[in-house]
């Protein structure tokens, strides 16, 4: 029960570098979105691919310098509003490659000029066949119904992509390569650090996540975790938007989660969980700063990389393994959660 | 106790002809980014005006078909990374015109080329010095801390701009003026519908409000209304998002409300409450297609403007109402819930 889980967490350092082995086909993929200029980038994705594009904004953003957003998919493939998308690069994220709303929206982004792109972990799907080019992801099947070694290969794809088109594949590809190396080494220690967490959140009902920046994906893939394989109310928040009404909602029994990192957002961060404190919720602090947060109760720090925008590839493992941990305290089964598949068609 | 609140709900469609007023100055700056041909919207904001940038999203796509987002502020404020706007509209959002990041923000735009408009309510505000143009709400004082009236303008008017770059302005004033109408007739029957809920919900420690495409703005307001009035763990999601993971927590205890809508969202919607259903979960449905989701437990339905971008405005009154009636309920104080000020100086 929540074997696979587990063992897929465990696989992601060899997932990533089974996704290096595929850099050249990234830069090539890059090498056309840098020639045609197509600088709008739009990601499309649920669930996990939708987090993971919120690191995608990021790593377009602070690599090439350009605009990239989560695109709504309901604008063109619900209201059917057709627009103009030639300078647009649109990617479509998907795991299966058979999400309905994001082949839909492809295809119509790809019959308005957009270069379209699938980054996928089945590169004979759907979503492959209605794409200019396609990335792969990699992983290797993945089991468990909740993902993980398809979301941090994700991340890794668009940082690769982002910095081949910005002229630093190279820069990148090594970040990714440490980042295998750093994950492979720390796993074994945060298991150790994240196992005896699952006693005293056994009865949590309810949890913030809030990062900010780059962190933002890891929030809200670990609050997505926590409500697919442990049953918490688990809700993402920027650092900043939990000010901004949320926090009211706090008590003791409402604990929240801060991810915490050696970078600009730290401030916004630790003003954040003050807050917290003031509310006297309980603080669990992960990331490269987790050490940098005062006052938190539990504290599981992560190796910082390089390349501090790859951060994210490593400060996302103790949300997974803490959702394992806690899982199987709980009595439920990680690897397949009551009311899910693996592919999701709902439209 | 919450009278404010309550009061301030009630004075919607005061507020909102007193916006009416406007119209002309929201004329003459979309005139500005008509000419200037500013075809890429970025919207800054937290909280309820990070809401009603999601709606906001969907006036810019489907009236004048350009493309709208929600930005990032970390990006260019905490990271610093300097991105070219020319070619781009940049829309603050904040009640009170003082949120630092966003006034940064939009410092920074207006430097790199951007035209700059600040929606506010307050037009000697930071954030209206800072811009190019100005937008008032109009909504008068605004006391409760929990933003009701200034939300429902400030949907109004981003559709009443987005409308004037369409060359549809009149048709949208006209649609708003309808809408203060429809709701002028429809409050008296929504609090009569509203109140006898708080009982069934007076326990709920958490809930997930789900809509789509123009509905999720107001899933993501009642959301937040219901956090911070009533302490519920209320998370906002897309009705298809609803089934990539997070419907695994349901249960008989963890309700859901659906924001149906009579447009090419109601499929998606009527799935994700079937999906709702099955996991024996409590089911409440609202907006102007309530009456079209199967096995509601609990139907608040609106009453349909002619312009069904507009639905947004009406579709948020029975959850500000019911947060009003719970809050109530549960001895809490909605103009003053604990641990928030009016305005959020939060980095």
């Amino acid at each position: 029960m929540g074997t696979r889980f587990l063992a897929e967490i465990r696989e992601q350092p060899a997932a990533l570098r089974r996704l290096l082995e595929h850099d050249a086909e990234i830069a090539g993929v890059a090498s056309v979105v840098r020639e045609r200029d197509l600088r709008l980038v739009r990601f499309v994705g649920h669930g996990s691919s939708d987090n993971a594009a919120s690191f995608g904004v990021y790593a377009f953003g602070l690599l090439p310098r350009w605009t990239a957003m989560r695109d709504s998919i309901t604008l063109t493939v619900h209201y059917g509003t057709p627009l103009d998308m030639s300078g647009s690069t649109v990617i479509g994220l998907s795991q299966s490659g058979r999400t309905p709303d994001v082949v839909e929206y492809l295809r119509g982004a790809r019959a308005t000029g957009a270069f379209t792109i699938a980054v996928t972990n089945d590169v004979t799907s759907d979503l492959a066949r209605a794409a200019d080019a396609v990335i792969p992801l990699a992983a290797e099947p993945e089991i468990a119904v909740a993902a993980t070694k398809t979301y941090v290969n994700t991340l890794a794809a668009l940082a690769l992509l982002a910095g081949h088109v910005a002229g630093r594949g190279a820069e990148v590809a090594d970040g990714v390569r440490e980042v295998a190396d750093l994950a492979e080494s720390a796993l074994p220690g945060l298991e150790r650090a994240t196992a005896p967490l699952a006693l005293p959140f056994s009865y949590t009902g309810r949890m913030f996540v809030i990062g900010r920046g780059v962190e933002f994906a890891t929030a809200r893939e670990i609050a997505l975790k926590l409500l697919e394989t442990c049953r918490i109310a688990a809700e993402p928040l920027t650092a900043t938007d939990l000010a901004h009404g949320p926090v009211a909602a706090l008590d003791p029994l409402f604990p929240v989660w801060a991810i915490a990192s050696n970078d600009g957002t730290l401030a916004p961060v630790q003003e954040a969980a003050a807050r917290v404190r003031d509310m006297g919720a309980t603080l669990l602090a992960s990331g490269t700063a987790a050490d940098r947060i005062d006052g938190a109760a539990y504290r599981v720090p992560v190796p910082a990389p390089r390349l501090a925008l790859l951060s994210p590839l490593l400060s996302v493992v103790p949300g997974q393994l803490f959702a394992s941990a806690l899982a199987r305290a709980r009595g439920l089964d990680a690897d397949a959660p009551h009311g899910l598949a693996k592919v999701t068609l709902a439209r």
